[in-house]
């Protein structure tokens, strides 16, 4: 199993070496054979999502989950949609990010490539595997994706479709590989020589174990534990709408709030007016000693502030001020999303500053940090590491960059010792064309 | 010690959080600081340098170490031009990389940021200490230093003034600290609350120690294993000088050629003249059958494509063509620095699209292959990671960004369901204020 794994790779960093200089047109060429073999093969897939669907309710599968598995008619005319708007992207790879002469007949070029072969593990959603796979293709990435087994079926069938799609198109064969079972993610962990980055999408205990098992490079985020800070000045009818939402829009995902940071002059005002409303939507509220003197609720625990409870649960404290609140927020928080409510402008530069996190809110909800909504088209996942992407990552989280010199047979002595040549180091904005 | 590491650590963490919000300003009038007190303080740091440079004669260090020690007028004026060269580049913190209105009167701004705390490693030059400290300011980032050991009593003097000059300049207490001893070294590698960066710099077993040591993201290279491929349609004087130099010209250092391809060709004209050079220059050859045919040398085994000699020694390959080379160099190489000569400016275009390397060359040395002379300031190391920052690292590779949203308590509600509002995602090209 091992040595076939490692097989895979190989391919895939191979095919990943000639995909750095494919052209924008044929990727789009390949993108465009992608969605019209999607659409040509609807009914095999949608037998095989029927499949999918029919073992998970044998198993007792939550509903939740037999919701994101299904991918009929909708679902697949989104997922072209999605590819259609891929190809109207520029492509990232070939950008001059810098162009320098060091001297006469010496040039410098920063230009952007792709990072090589992603190894991609994601939840039970087929949309997701169509969604990963364009975004790597157009970067010029190779990828490795292993999918949730609920869907495998689905899976299979649609990786074989872009598969065929995307080589009778000319991207190299191998580019794109469907792992199958959770020992070949494991196998894959070792293979630091042929993966470049390492994208996991699940449970915190899944990301946590890819993190700690691997050499390779991993982009994403374990926890979600996302604040709201109501300031002494803040609108109290915002706060409350800016407080409901980013709890209960969506419970169930990283960018929903955990904790909700209340200043204790605005405190009395404002705990019984959100209890109210978390009470009709069903919020367990656990609160620190000064809320529970204004609110009704259980006690709440250091380990609160560590939780990310992903459920209608919300762990509330009165602090003493804004900068109490960035400090509970930089100490327990996991550095995701975090939003204050304030009228006061100084005090909302100050938060957005000093909280170290990938995506600081004034005056909105924290539901908003995700790559649709910034309009960055699909995203692979949301990263809170402090290297290369943080916060949602797109198309642009998918590439590096190399350098280019081009000269004319100089060399480093002629620029050393007494008689040294000088360098100009003088900016070209010019477009390399190598 | 190993509490007193976390202490140390969390005492960076913390300054590191105001840091982000350190004005241009501020930081250039801490640099001012630095520069002021090494001159009026030379005394000091010489009687410091003095004993180490004592005890390493007594300790038998090598000529070549002792040189790097040294650290008397010459490398302390160069050391004060470099602050100030640094003083005038841009502030890398607080550019708007990207502003959107994602709807009315909902601003999203992408902002560069301080990646928090760095955890440097490097070696016995003191010049170094200070480079890499006052990069780390320019850039708002927190550091932890260790250099060599026998660097310890000018390491700890310099450390010492920079700390004092920057605290009185308004820099928070804590933001630099210099590690003693290896333990403290691996006590930081279990620091990943704290510390958001390692850059190791050092041989290739430590770095390898340190990445296979860590959860920390780890920036640099482990080996710098360069070639030169000579092309069928090289100038030949060209690829004779560009060979000599990328071997010769300093060879214990990484980017430095380790093995010498050459087309088939033109391998019978360029190997005999290059080898009569390198013998004058006494490095010793290792061939393949090819070039052993042709030039007398001991013959290569497979073990010496995969080495990094640092020294005269050289490996030689005759090779089929460009492809060969491509495929030699992506198997063998360490990603690092690789070289093409040649007339032909399609072979050129597709070795530098082809080669996986952090720098690729035409028509000129590896050894250019350097943050200076790029002319990115000083450069903090050399990078062959395929995420963030690649090549030599500059005040560019210690920023990341993070994303700003501005709102007047839009919630995501408003943009789900049926009567949704629709995103504009409009670019703003605007700077932010907040």
């Amino acid at each position: 199993m091992m040595d076939s794994i490692k097989q895979t790779a190989k391919q895939a960093r191979d095919a990943s070496i000639q995909m750095a200089g494919l052209s924008d047109a044929l990727k789009n060429e390949a993108l465009t054979r992608i969605a019209q073999a999607l659409l040509s093969q609807e009914k095999a897939i949608t037998q095989a999502n029927q499949e999918d669907l029919a073992q998970a309710e044998k198993d007792n599968i939550s509903p939740t989950l037999i919701k994101r598995l299904k991918f009929a008619g909708d679902k697949l005319r989104t997922v072209i949609d999605g590819i259609e708007s891929l190809k109207n992207l520029p492509d990232p790879v070939g950008v001059t990010l810098l162009s320098r002469e060091l001297d006469d007949g010496l040039e410098l070029y920063q230009v952007s490539c792709p990072i090589g072969v992603l190894g991609i593990v994601f939840e039970s959603r087929p949309d997701a595997l169509v969604q990963i796979s364009t975004l790597a293709l157009k970067s010029g990435n190779a990828v490795l994706l292993k999918g949730g087994s609920e869907a495998a079926r689905t899976n299979q069938i649609l990786a074989q479709i872009i598969s065929q799609a995307t080589e009778q198109a000319g991207i190299p064969r191998g580019w794109l590989s469907l792992l199958q079972t959770r020992e070949d993610v494991k196998a894959m962990l070792a293979l630091d020589d042929y993966i470049d980055l390492l994208i996991p999408r699940g449970s915190n205990a899944f990301v946590k174990y890819i993190m700690d098992n691997t050499r390779i490079a991993v982009l994403g985020h374990a926890d979600g534990i996302c604040h709201v800070y109501v300031d002494g000045s803040a609108q109290m009818d915002m706060a409350v709408k800016v407080a409901l939402d980013s709890k209960c829009q969506y419970a169930a995902v990283c960018n929903a709030m955990e904790t909700l940071l209340v200043d204790k002059s605005i405190a009395p005002q404002f705990l019984p007016q959100i209890k109210k409303l978390y009470d009709e939507q069903s919020v367990e509220l656990r609160g620190d000693e000064q809320s529970r003197a204004l609110i009704d609720c259980d006690p709440a625990s250091e380990e609160d502030w560590h939780t990310e409870y992903n459920d209608l649960i919300l762990s509330v404290k009165v602090v003493d001020g804004l900068e109490e609140a960035i400090e509970h927020i930089n100490t327990f928080g996991s550095h995701h999303t975090d939003a204050v409510v304030t009228e006061d402008s100084t005090a909302a530069a100050r938060f957005m500053e000093l909280v170290d996190s990938a995506n600081v809110f004034w005056n909105c909800s924290t539901r908003f940090s995700d790559g649709y909504r910034y309009g960055l088209g699909a995203e692979v996942g949301i990263s809170t590491n402090k290297i290369h992407a943080r916060g949602p990552v797109g198309l642009e989280g998918l590439v590096i960059y190399k350098w280019k010199l081009v000269g004319r047979g100089q060399t480093v002595a002629e620029y050393s010792g007494t008689d040294a040549k000088k360098f100009t180091h003088r900016n070209l904005n010019k477009v390399s064309n190598i």
